[in-house]
């Protein structure tokens, strides 16, 4: 039953997906800073029966270079929790995904911040835990600069292990909240002591256990490291992949590795990301698409592409030539692996790899009408490649209007999509167990 | 005109400020754990035209002992942040202060959730800023313990400094927000290149400057060096006082310091903390009170006095005999001289300490009509004790609707207290100066 319906989330964006949205004429040039905008698009993911909705996050600016900062900065004003917060209390059923840091925040901190997020959501709350791969980000935190990929993510494992610590500590029914003579009972508080190499957290939540059982928990890491963390810990893990063979090679690998850590295949959902370019017809939408590629100026997208291949600079290799030999990066290895493996399947030049992957920055991009659109996710579910999509609108709101309004129909008269909400929790809709409950 | 109308703060909690108030009959059981509660009181607040809200915290538990945490504790599942975005989009003038610690967060990360919180709110956020005194809190993120007071506060100076000089460091108009050729204009953005002994911060928030210019200040720190952090970067401090003459000391004494850094006696607002019982008549109000008090057990009042001292225990002194001799804390210095004093002016004894304290925890605790509270306050107000006050009430929702039907209207008949918000802004509806506008 739960593999014959897919689920979906709703990445969303402040001007939209595509590199270039902020200067179509159809932007919204003030999306960043307006909450009502944010809200209005939550608003439709929730109409639209979407899972969740999903926050992305650095904290830092995301280019360094002044040029192309002015060309390419997708600027929002608002911290992922913050942001989430504010939706929460103008939405009652879509989940509620922020990214945060294990690099430079505390266990206790942030599994206090999303545990107030999912009692104010009543249990919609989930967590995209990322490790941090900027030097823009470490700059703002630390004088020692950025870790290696390997001391991020032995950070990132004692975080998360803390994290659930701390929201399992509290069972159901601990704090009474009742006029009695007792406020909390303590044969239902189970302090957390925990003494690792990178954190010491002696205590416990101040807090009701969450109506979900703690927050979803969400990866996107796609390195063997990052994939052995989310089969341990994740419900949900979002990834990137161009073709359908390297979603399903990328699906079998990580199912593959739930076995080890006690889990079962139905515990954790992969949701690779689909940049859809909708059109009436298959020529519309290309036309749109081709509207979005033509406002990418080469400089940003060759800069976009290094920056995804972790090296300084490719404006020494000539345009429309092939990627150089590089080695392999103490930054993100699976993205950098994705595009030359692509480079060189497809013969693809400099130039030409640049505009393919700074259109859906990495993504799979889907252009046609709402049926081919459908097909293609259809195909994908089916083959195994996906048990649902965070769908990365190239345009806000009018991507993901379009979705909801041409798309979804066409899932659900398939057969494999919702037509109403499991129930109110992101845990019950996303049909993963409940911790705790037998 | 500015020192002619007096400023209110609504300093929430979940159940209300009486130690006992979740144990009196009225108490709403579930309200630390419902949102929409505390939105109720923001509004209700609103209504009553108060300039901001006021939300207090500890990243811990309250209470170590399991027998008086299971009385005592104060339970709220919100961390204030999260909670006042979720306020911020259903209220409209309102100011939202939220208490957050320097001492396990970095200035990156808080300046920038308090850049999203201000951004949402349209120029409504505060910052209470505190140091934390608790051990309690202190388990939960270090294993090398509580820091000194002095460690503290060379961590909280370093630590204003570069959120002041985060959010000072992006100017009005940086975004662009357009649909043009450029994303920002560099020459207004000026990142900030801080190497201190606690933090190193090299970069530039990506969010544009609030509405108030930065997020309004406030402090509550009380010693020596806590009122020099105040007369150098706050634009509020709350305080507690018992006496008119302590409120006058204190507010004469925090003002003479503002000149060694170069700013006026209307860059600063003192609110010291008032707890009002409000009654038709005054036998009412008392009754009100007896009601509450007789709910605080000796042993609650005994071990919270204690605490407030930064005693161990009390338990080996006689409840009707005098304080013992104590050493000075390294905790809060200024909480435990109050109480001693107190204790010799008067000739109280612990048990009679105890209750005092209890009730309204070390404030200002005026029981009777409207009429005769606002008779208070305006006193204090007009004798150079306070510019306004933080209301605590003792109960919530009714404490708060008391005193927003019953004492403000007799404040602004008075003329004291504004009819209408003078603006949409914290920092206008407090009169205090935008930075960055001449």
């Amino acid at each position: 039953m739960s593999r014959s319906r897919m689920k979906l989330g709703a990445f969303l964006m402040a001007g939209g997906h595509h590199i270039a949205a902020w200067r179509h004429p159809d932007a919204y040039a003030q999306a960043g800073s307006d909450i009502d905008h944010f809200i209005a698009l939550a608003q439709i993911a929730e109409r639209g029966k979407f899972d969740m909705i999903f926050i992305e996050d650095a904290a830092a600016i995301r280019e360094r270079d002044p040029e192309l900062a002015s060309q390419a900065a997708r600027s929002t004003a608002f911290e992922p929790l913050s942001l989430l917060a504010a939706i929460a209390v103008n939405t009652s059923h879509v989940g509620l995904v922020a990214t945060a840091s294990t690099s430079y925040t505390e266990p206790y901190g942030l599994a206090r911040s999303f545990a107030a997020l999912d009692q104010l959501s009543g249990g919609r709350a989930g967590w995209n835990l990322v490790t941090s791969a900027s030097e823009l980000e470490a700059e703002n935190f630390a004088a020692s600069g950025l870790r290696s990929h390997s001391q991020r993510y032995e950070r990132a494992e004692e975080f998360a292990d803390a994290a659930l610590a701390l929201w399992d500590g509290v069972e159901d029914g601990a704090y009474l909240l009742s006029n009695g003579e007792a406020f909390a009972d303590r044969s239902r508080l189970h302090p957390v002591h925990r003494h690792g190499k990178h954190f010491s957290v002696d205590g416990i939540l101040e807090s009701p256990r969450s109506p979900q059982g703690r927050p979803i928990m969400v990866q996107a890491g796609a390195s063997d490291v990052g994939k052995d963390l989310a089969a341990r810990t994740a419900d949900v893990v979002f990834t990137a992949s161009q073709t359908k063979a390297e979603a399903q090679a990328y699906y079998a690998d990580v199912r593959a590795r739930l076995g080890k850590y006690g889990r079962g295949h139905g515990d954790l959902k992969v949701m690779p990301g689909i940049s859809p370019i909708i059109g009436a017809t298959e020529e519309e939408a290309k036309a749109k698409y081709r509207a979005l590629q033509d406002l990418i100026p080469d400089a940003v997208g060759v800069a976009l592409l290094a920056s995804y291949l972790s090296i300084e600079d490719l404006s020494a290799y000539p345009l429309d030539g092939p990627l150089p030999e590089m080695p392999p990066t103490n930054l993100i290895q699976s993205r950098q692996q994705l595009i030359i493996d692509l480079g060189k399947r497809e013969g693809l030049s400099i130039r030409e790899l640049a505009r393919h992957f700074a259109g859906a920055r990495g993504h799979w991009q889907v252009v046609g009408t709402p049926i081919q659109i459908a097909d293609a996710m259809e195909e994908r579910f089916a083959d195994g490649a996906a048990d649902g999509f965070n769908v990365m609108a190239p345009l806000f709101p009018s991507g993901l209007e379009d979705f909801v309004t041409l798309v979804v129909p066409e899932l659900q008269r398939r057969g494999i999509f919702r037509e109403e909400y499991e129930g109110t929790t992101l845990r019950t809709n996303l049909g993963v167990a409940q911790p705790g409950k037998s």
